[in-house]
């Protein structure tokens, strides 16, 4: 196949990875995606980096199978220990998630600190706070871990009023230090944004980086010459596989993409040279 | 070695389980414990039961190499679905938690409804109804799952306002059903019972399971002739497995066995004929 029709591979531990596809559906309309969710293994947010990396190379074999042109990481906790393992085993361009955040809230930095919420996997890993630094020495970053959000995101307590006390709890130091803005460092924190600017108030701006992620997709796809030539294809010629059977997983699919795909269950680590099945 | 002399095999997800270990170690205190948390893919609550029972199995399969005597299932999830393939895999006796939770509700019953708290796949299940109804067919049954609970423990806040906002929100339909007890259908609830107490009133009895699991693997060893002629074993006898590395666990250990032990890594499932590292 001409490399530019090949798919885009796109995994997470498991739903919230679907707010990255949702934007790449909507920026890229003539991309093909493979979207793999770690159901099975979910949530990544509390392992450790060794179990992590793991599973990322899993995925990406399994992905670099299914000949995609590209892989993206639509995961914070992987991305934040992944990428090298991931680049140094895959031939494809392999994109996270956090680059493309800390660019977005320093590209609209106006000089008070930059507030970062993720999981504690990724809080621990420091990634946005060198990603920023990187980007912006002078930055000062603030980071807090919330391990509950995603929890209750997974119950959809999302509109709910304890939703806004466990974000009241957590957000307390950011709203001390006065950030500017905060990145959401979680592909599950968009639907709690109702939430966060309640809590927040109007005046700090929530950096979401799936859009940002989607717009590096496609300066790198073009970059490489590997953007697909068409300009739409259907919502049934994508691809969604999960490692836990996909009942759960199709229903949470419509929250997020409003609509309900096909989903095919896999198993990982692929048994070598076995079905698959015992 | 001496079958009896041989170890105990534990599992659970994560560290929910280490309350049935403790209760073991408090009643038994001469066998060797085996503990098993499969902290990689935990939690469990949410999983599908075709996932459940491929875990259970190769968690059995492990154990089972390390010459257990008896397979302890201490993860309600898992109870719920996987006793039957583990029995008919493993050549010990395996035993779950469901139906000792079950026994200690039914033998307290004072008439009015029995209330069942667990993950959303322990209550899917209906395990803890049909071994209530086995029992005594005439009990009410009303089972209630509560996702958030597991989460909340392992963020620490059990003493937390919102651990109490919580539990009204889950309990709201055992207090209007005006159950007499409830049964604490996961391994991480003994760690919630202050807050449970406060929001059920002294009047609702709570059921522990742990305590009466212990007291049945102690009945069926002496009927096997499998218990330990032992009166007391060093607790750096017994070993702790985990599947993600074993920092985090290590810690939490402390909170539920007032000591921290050594914890080795194990990837599941285990690679044949391969070192079990790539």
């Amino acid at each position: 196949m001409k490399a530019s029709l090949r798919p885009i591979g796109v995994f997470d531990s498991g739903v919230g990875g679907l707010t990255v596809a949702r934007e790449l559906l909507r920026q890229l309309p003539g991309e093909k995606l493979i979207y793999l969710g770690d159901t099975a293994r979910t949530p990544y947010g509390n392992k450790s980096p060794q179990t992590l990396i793991r599973f990322a190379l899993e995925t990406g074999a399994f992905l670099s199978r299914k000949g995609v042109k590209m892989l993206v990481v639509a995961c914070n906790s992987s991305s934040a220990y992944s990428l090298g393992a991931l680049r140094e085993q895959l031939s494809v361009p392999v994109v996270g998630v956090i680059e493309a955040g800390a660019r977005a809230a320093v590209a609209g930095r106006r000089g008070r600190p930059i507030g970062v919420i993720g999981t504690r996997a990724t809080v621990r890993s420091g990634a946005y706070t060198r990603a920023i630094h990187a980007l912006d020495p002078a930055a000062r970053v603030v980071a807090q871990a919330c391990p509950l959000f995603v929890p209750l995101v997974e119950e959809g307590w999302t509109g709910h009023a304890m939703a806004i006390q466990v974000a009241r709890e957590y957000l307390r130091v950011l709203k001390r230090e006065k950030v500017e803005s905060v990145v959401l460092g979680c592909t599950h924190y968009p639907l709690l944004k109702v939430v966060l600017a309640k809590v927040l108030g109007r005046d700090i701006a929530l950096v979401d980086s799936a859009k940002e992620v989607a717009r590096e997709v496609k300066t790198l796809l073009k970059a490489a010459g590997l953007a697909s030539p068409l300009r739409s294809i259907p919502f049934a010629a994508h691809r969604f596989y999960v490692t836990d059977p996909p009942e759960q997983f199709a229903d949470q699919t419509r929250r997020f993409l409003g609509r309900q795909p096909e989903v095919k269950p896999v198993r990982l680590p692929e048994l070598r040279g076995k079905s698959g099945r015992r």
